[in-house]
């Protein structure tokens, strides 16, 4: 019985909030726990997590909200998202000690024991780097699949934007508008960024919006003849000044609106330019990730080899120690990550 | 050659506007015409307008906007719209005099020369009143065919939500709605239309929204579990209530936004609410009548046995005289109409 009992220093969340979250609605603890899955939870998988992955959502997960989209956290527990690990114990046939998983539901400690085996996959393709389990082969490579060949219906030539263009999701957006034939300009909020845009990614062109006083111009010197697919990250200011640059029969495809998660209700951006939507036919769509994982299969088939080949890049910023965790997830909303944001907890796989 | 000289009394477009169009935007003037085509007018056609219709879209055809959807008005010369008329004389071999027609740019004129006969059509069934043609046979049910049947995806049992339900398109829409086994909810500006949304169009419940203090609060009475299809004539406000109402997976048919066409551009209403979209992956889309035209035979095949078996009712509301026309048109955006708004010019068809 038993199994040695060992630190497991945690993030616990504190309560809900209200506007822009801080490191301090989060705090460190240090917990022990045994490395067995004890007797009474079956098919239990007890998991030693090595990356944690910090995304946009988790602010929804930090407030109660009229329509919670995500499961919110439970104040006094550990945060939970996306993390890959290595099985430590395992109670289920499907997994045995020394697998690689993907959670889609870990805590945000050393080790987590996952109870429902439904979110937590055996990690299949171990020839690509362990992190991208957690972007492009994860849940940002297939945000990015299903908001662009799903819902944006991209086809050859079409005009392409992308909006926080160098985050997890928008790089890859970037990428597969290429390999679809599309113009594709995206816009960051750093040189750096832009940089990367234009040179890691091939996009077409980029621009940093916060150099551009009047964005409306801005997308008309990008984009004279006008969007056909608008990726939307943004929402706020950034979707009115697009909707009026957008072309006869656009594509919104609206997979997040970063600017206006951490804004009191007051204080949200009213959008005055819907007009457009009616006088130019444009359908803007919503999506979420989680309806579409059954083409997990497809994303593999299109990504894996491309990364093999050296055809596709992906940027990530990975910040070291569960302790670092607070601010990384924070750094997302003011920009300071550079491509998908990762916590290293441990790299022994 | 030659052909009788008669008056043609005209209604003049005056000057391009901003903000709310007041009938002194619109001068009647008594001209005169030969009631024959002009030899040098090859193809061209003679009508005798018989009714005109008032369409809240004309607003945008007095405003030089930079994203007009529609052709704008010329100053100096008539008004121009939706009419049926009489053929007085023809030049073209399709058309002969005593035809009936329906004519989506003629001027507001008691004699309109159609020099293109591109937008004219003959009137085949004459078994229905004339009226019709430009209402629920017309652009009006055209409009309510496309966004109900081609962009709402209705099925059996969804909660469908109508603004301006009483008014031309909306009436119709509600009434496809209940043919379709939905439960539809429209909203209007008096008791006097919201007794027709429940007593003579068969919407299972109707309010009126001026007097509703808490619009969020009315659809949460009237959806407690939300709404699956918005059908949006209004804009503003309006739309920024129904958005947190709308069910997972809810359609909202963008048609109009009239309590926005007025409005300068600093006056807009922003909407807040638009995160929902992603949250309850809603797909929002524009339509325009014009690109939905070659559907007419299915609407005709729909429509006309309902209205033969009086199965289906259709509200107009008909100023007299030519001169009534500004008034009318103008009526649109303060909700004295009820109803199709038309202007009969003569009745001797």
């Amino acid at each position: 019985m038993g199994g040695e009992e060992v630190r497991n220093k945690q993030i616990i969340f504190k309560d809900y909030i209200n506007g822009f979250p801080k490191e301090s609605d989060m705090i460190i603890k240090t917990s022990t726990i045994k490395l067995k899955v004890p007797e009474e939870c079956s098919d239990a998988v007890l998991v030693k997590n090595l990356y944690l992955s910090c995304d946009p959502y988790m602010r929804s997960c930090m407030s109660k909200l009229d329509n919670n989209y995500v499961p919110i956290f439970t104040p006094g527990s550990p945060i939970v998202g996306n993390g890959v690990g290595k099985v430590v114990d395992s109670c289920h046939p499907d997994f045995k000690k020394g697998d690689l998983v993907a959670v889609m539901v870990t805590g945000w400690e050393e080790y987590s024991l996952i109870q429902s085996t439904d979110f937590i996959t055996k990690i299949q393709h171990t020839d690509v780097p362990l992190t991208y389990h957690l972007g492009i082969l994860g849940m940002a490579g297939m945000t990015a699949y299903a908001g662009f060949y799903e819902i944006s219906s991209p086809k050859q030539g079409d005009t392409v934007f992308v909006s926080a263009a160098s985050g997890a999701v928008g790089q890859i957006v970037g990428q597969f508008a290429k390999l679809s034939g599309c113009y594709v300009v995206g816009t960051a909020g750093t040189k750096h960024k832009v940089d990367l845009l234009k040179n890691k990614f091939g996009f077409d062109d980029a621009f940093n919006y916060k150099e551009e006083a009047d964005l409306d111009a801005a997308l008309k010197r990008y984009f004279p003849e006008g969007i056909d697919i608008y990726f939307e990250n943004v929402g706020g200011k950034m979707l009115d000044a697009v909707l009026p640059n957008m072309k006869f029969n656009g594509r919104i495809a609206v997979c997040g609106m970063i600017s206006q998660y951490n804004l009191k209700e007051e204080e949200s951006e009213g959008v005055r330019n819907l007009l457009n939507i009616m006088a130019k036919q444009i359908r803007m769509q919503g999506f979420l990730v989680y309806y579409y994982r059954h083409l997990f299969p497809k994303l593999f088939d299109l990504v894996i080899p491309l990364i093999k080949q050296g055809k596709i890049n992906y940027v990530e910023d990975i910040a070291e120690g569960i302790e670092s965790a607070p601010a990384a997830l924070i750094g997302l909303f003011s920009g300071r990550n550079v491509g998908k944001q990762l916590v290293r907890l441990a790299s022994d796989h």
